[in-house]
């Protein structure tokens, strides 16, 4: 490319996300300047240390003037006070684009603090690890994982088009929904299980000290996958479940009664029972393998 | 060693932990006389064409007959007949041992169909992949887990020590414990964690098909960690679930009780109280690590 895809890139909230997208920039458009704005000074400190960024900011105004493109990065709760800070900066025609895990709340906080003359993408990159922060990011965390694009009616097909093009540019896959639809989606496939393995790593935790090391010894039968995922960042989460009450609840409720229906047959011994539902579980394995999401 | 720890090891069973156990074998004891014991003849033709045994058979009384050590590494509803079938056949001094993941009902099942004049030294090694069958199998399987061997107060502290000495050279870590004790641990780490993924995952699959096909698309967000447990043996993770009903009923309640406190707190909009939770439960996979076992 003669052009870089963007000018001038403010990242606006730097952890395991935002610092791996600045990565995959100074990897393949070197010529854009990367701003990364934080609110902490250690972590500013960590991104200079990396390398990652040509500019460092607390402040989301400083960070996203000139810009052509700024990514939201931060827990959904800051969403709305970054929107209002940014919004009076803003360059006519600048793309606005986030990576939350709520597309409806995400659009609800940002949305009514823009001004008309930018572009509104919002999106979610589905990758991530257990880790937070600077440090913890890479280039290749996108790689074969999907991006969604949860555009609004009246989005614009280029400013579409060029977000698009970052992502595919991080070796991700980029599918569009309704941001709705998208919400339902991630409340199976991460909201739930998020929620299931804070729980169940808690039960652990409130078992009394001499059965809490054995079960860590020994956790490599199962558990210690459970202690990966509730290990993910705690203000992300909080905020995810609050953003995302509904579809989590109402999953819940489904799943609450699966787990009852399981619970009775094994009270009542109904091996056939258990057998019949573990069966139908494995053929989801093989789908996820097909999918190459393995 | 100029002599073989065993002369002769029968192994019932030769799924993947009985087939990762015939490769250390093989690689360690080159002079150890491996029998393998299987009902299906596509497994025994398996065990053939992977060449980790000397001899095959479906009938458990012709493997024990003159063994020195019989590894009983079937699904726990298969031991009893085990027992009544080779109790008539097993040599004086031989040692009987199991690879079950309930060790009760593992006594429960064996020990009144033994005769006296053989040693019972009940185990469990701590190590497994999703995927089953002989060819699933790799000596590497136990390198750094534990094995759990629950002797019983008249166990002889030779064959004990034997039995060991068979898990330190596939690489494991030998704890010893009461059996119950040892169930009440694997409750929490192992048997809990897999009814919980079998039944996500099941919630999952009742969805509908346009909604399956783009969980299974998206499940990199923590979901296709739960399709990896959910995969694992039907069979064997029934038998696990009845035989350890109590202990596996009593936790699923203390369960039942923290999501539902986790469910109220986001209905009602609790941020703080899911930011504590969260922040408790990052704190175990950091001992997880250290105990590395990650």
């Amino acid at each position: 490319m003669n052009n870089p895809l963007f000018e001038r890139v403010a990242l606006i909230g730097i952890g395991l996300i935002g610092s791996s997208l600045a990565r995959v920039l100074r990897r393949d458009c070197p010529d854009t300047h990367i701003v990364a704005c934080a609110r902490r000074a250690e972590t500013l400190e960590a991104v200079h240390r990396l390398g990652i960024a040509d500019e460092t900011t607390d402040d989301p105004a400083k960070a996203a003037r000139g810009a052509d493109l700024v990514v939201v990065a931060t827990p959904l709760s800051a969403y709305e006070g970054i929107g209002n800070r940014i919004a009076p900066v803003l360059d006519e025609g600048a793309i606005v684009t986030d990576v939350g895990s709520v597309k409806g709340a995400a659009i609800e906080a940002l949305l009514p603090t823009l001004p008309d003359r930018v572009h509104f993408v919002p999106g979610h990159p589905v990758a991530g690890t257990e880790h937070s922060g600077p440090e913890s990011g890479f280039a290749e965390l996108f790689r074969d994982r999907w991006c969604i694009l949860t555009p609004l009616p009246d989005t614009d097909p280029d400013a579409l088009a060029r977000v698009r093009a970052l992502w595919e540019l991080a070796g991700m896959r980029v599918a569009t929904m309704a941001p709705d639809h998208h919400d339902k989606v991630l409340a199976v496939t991460s909201h739930l299980p998020h929620l299931i393995a804070y729980t169940i790593v808690g039960t652990a935790t409130e078992l009394g000290e001499d059965l809490q090391s054995e079960v860590v010894a020994y956790s490599a039968g199962g558990f210690r996958d459970f202690t990966r995922i509730a290990a993910s960042d705690p203000v992300m989460w909080r905020d995810i479940f609050l953003a995302n009450r509904e579809a989590v609840l109402e999953l819940l409720q489904r799943f609450s009664e699966d787990l009852t229906a399981l619970q009775r047959a094994i009270r009542r011994g109904e091996g056939d029972k258990l057998h019949d539902w573990f069966t139908r579980t494995r053929a989801i394995r093989r789908s996820v393998i097909e999918a190459r999401q393995a």
